[in-house]
């Protein structure tokens, strides 16, 4: 490195320092760690971390690191598993955290809107809300920041009934790569003026411009939940099932997972305080659906247990072969004990691997959602003739077509090494999902580092031509 | 025009009739001045029309009117209000018709989604649907094609509980600028791969391509439908209504309509097989609110009506003012004679203007919902302050802020011709709606020749930049 480089550099954290104060800036190695390493995958290796506590620090930050030619990168909860929340390992990058940017959360109880800085926690956020009766619906195993959710439009269990970040955001404020601030903070819900700007931000990784404020759309909490677990022989008849419940309480259905009897059965056997929902049962499911329902209705208005538990039966009664698909539909309250089973499934893979010196590959795949049991069928056969040492343990937000395919083998008994095995696996698994049932390779993590060179080998020539011709003019 | 381009625009017309066939390609002047001429506003000049029938065609013709130089407009069911379905007033643009590309409406009933061309009427789309159980959700006055709804991002009366197109827009196949066909027909919903493609081509009038085919997200019919109207002394009222229900019972409300007092007037006078709502009520109410609550559940299950009277009731027991703030409240089945009045206004009110030598300016804006009584009290008093001689007849979708001010006069009665009073007014009332109370010049009718100036006042330079630029991109 120059001389002048170094000044450069010296002037930078200067200026970084004089406009952020104490604790706003870090460069010693020990404190950076924590920012340059992945929830999941990836490592790397920032050049210093800023934490502006304001959207006028971020547009600062940005607008000096542009003036001096040094690349910026954003990390919020740092929650992703794609490995894009941390910088790469040039060691050049400085690292912006959005972590103090959490002051704001106004809340507009008769406008059921939020405005709130981009560090500000999903679970803070709700609990700013749980006093006005409302709630962000994003209902994720993780707690990442408002911001890393937009720029990975995080989508999670309840997309069925609420959609994803997208459809709950109403305006935004961005910081562009020179530091301009623009505020499209908007509270409308209708603002037909052309394009939508605040679209390019969304799911876009921060590329196009730091996410500083948002403004969200916030939904009633509900008076009743209720959850059922529906154990079938096979996952047509779940199918049949979802588009039963949907032509005949579709306002209530707020949830509609399926947890694979291999999935379950790593939960039963590693998991926390879970007992055996089907024991007894004569036969063991193929897939577990927890099916929830909830509403703003008080039970004097409308008792939700009795129009599941009469839902689920006349379908068991009209669907012909219902009798011969269904091992057991059991009732739980609330269903905590259900969601309990399935947030333990990820954590129970990963223990069952620790403990046999396994390996668990893990993908996030949507397809269009009749096709759902065909393509985990496929998947299943496709692995067992190629590796007939994996099993295919997976569960998945069925009713948006997103499943989440974890593929997982013990190393002794694997007939390669796995740094062979997974770019194999990997290929074969998206292939099959996005070629041949024209399904997506990152359905609601996004891209990084993890899975780039799958946008390389799936995206069509006139996105990425518009991708690119936006981070051109926006100076990426 | 030199014999040069002569030559070219006769071959661009013989290579368009060779790939169209007869009635394919209209060049006489009795032929296109339906193409020539706005539902409301606008008149243009065609140089010629053509009406493809498949994507492949609007591809090719799309290439060749690139190859030749030859600019091109789309025109679909030419019912937008704001003077874009029209060609310019040069007489030289290629005016791309998709009334013939409208043979595709492919339902997958487990999915929910369809697959139409940009063509298809929503009227057709559905009474396909309709056997099936499902219905595409947007509400609209207007019949448009698909393909229009997608360029302007259409809303509509029960935006509330649907969301507007780009809520309800899976895929797109669009034809680029230059004549490239991109298939993004995707029926996913979840994919979060980098910049979401699709939605630069909604709102956007086909600036950066021509929609050709899209997927949609389809609901299921309601089983019941029903409505009441809440005649109350002032629009605060109503907002407090307003959040109640969505509080209480948010899941059933499918339409909040206010009609103001003087609209209700209009349609009371001219309206056909009209009755007071409000007759024997001892005042007259300032909005009369149509609220509707829509299920899929039957009514063995529940009776909406009974919960649409008991939220109502509810709302007057528990708010304070209620007893004060309300004139009466009607209710009539699923609220057929309520719609009927609601969709009569603008009808009326232009058969006012006819018979007492009036003018009606329309507006289509939007507010944040929480400040839409505060900027309709607002909005009456500057123009009383301003132009005495005026009403204001407004209606309006309050549960999304969107509202139509109709501002009425005589002109005999007017100071000044209607021709200095328009720009003026205009101006006044998008001023206090865009700078003031942070709303939308264009709430739902998108941005044509008649609000284009608008436009040009209120856009950011940032969003402007983005626009521009992806414009050059695809080569517009």
């Amino acid at each position: 490195m120059s001389a002048g480089r170094q000044d450069d550099a010296d002037g930078l954290l200067s200026a970084l320092q004089r406009l952020l104060g104490e604790g706003g800036v870090l460069t010693e190695r020990s404190d950076l760690e924590r920012y340059e390493t992945g929830w999941r995958y990836g490592r790397g290796r920032a050049w210093a971390v800023v934490r502006p506590s304001t959207p006028e620090q971020v547009a600062e930050v940005v607008r000096l690191a542009h003036e001096h030619g040094r690349p910026t990168h954003p990390i919020g909860a740092n929650t992703g598993l794609v490995g894009a929340s941390n910088p790469d390992a040039s060691g050049e990058q400085l690292v912006v955290s959005f972590e103090r940017l959490n002051r704001t959360i106004e809340i507009d109880a008769v406008d059921r809107t939020v405005l709130c800085d981009a560090g500000v926690l999903l679970s803070q956020l709700n609990e700013a809300l749980a006093p006005h009766g409302l709630f962000f619906p994003i209902d994720l195993g993780a707690d990442p920041q408002i911001g890393g959710m937009v720029a990975t439009n995080t989508g999670g269990s309840r997309l069925c009934r609420y959609g994803d970040v997208r459809h709950n955001l109403l305006g935004l404020e961005v910081v562009l790569p020179d530091g301009t601030r623009v505020d499209r903070l908007s509270a409308l819900h209708k603002d037909n003026t052309d394009l939508d700007f605040k679209q390019l931000f969304v799911g876009t990784s921060g590329v196009y411009g730091f996410v500083t404020r948002a403004r969200l759309k916030v939904a009633a909490l509900p008076e009743q939940r209720v959850a059922a677990l529906a154990g079938v022989t096979n996952g047509e008849a779940g199918l049949r099932l979802l588009q039963h419940l949907e032509r005949s309480a579709g306002e209530f259905l707020s949830a509609f997972e399926a947890i694979s009897g291999p999935a379950l059965d790593a939960v039963l056997e590693h998991g926390a305080d879970v007992t055996d929902p089907f024991v007894g049962a004569s036969r063991r499911p193929e897939y577990a659906l927890l099916v929830e329902f909830s509403t703003t209705l008080g039970v004097e208005r409308l008792d939700l247990r009795e129009l599941l538990e009469a839902s689920l039966l006349a379908w068991c009664e009209a669907d012909t072969t219902a009798e011969d698909d269904v091992v057991d539909v059991v009732f739980d309250g609330d269903g905590e004990s259900f969601w309990h089973i399935r947030h333990q499934i990820s954590e129970s893979l990963a223990h069952d691997a620790s403990q046999h010196g396994g390996k668990v590959l893990g993908f996030d795949v949507s397809v269009p959602r009749a096709r759902m049991a065909e393509f985990t069928s496929r998947a299943r056969e496709l692995l067992a003739a190629r590796w007939p040492f994996v099993r295919l343990c997976d569960f998945g937000h069925w009713a948006d077509g997103g499943t989440h395919l974890n593929v997982v083998w013990r190393e002794a008994e694997a007939g390669a090494p796995a740094a062979e095995l997974v770019p194999a696996i990997q290929e074969a698994v998206y292939d099959l999902c996005v070629r041949d049932f024209a399904g997506s390779y990152s359905a609601e993590h996004g891209v990084g580092p993890h899975n780039r060179s799958f946008q390389e080998r799936y995206e069509l020539p006139a996105v990425r031509a518009a991708r690119l011709a936006l981070a051109r003019h926006f100076g990426r």
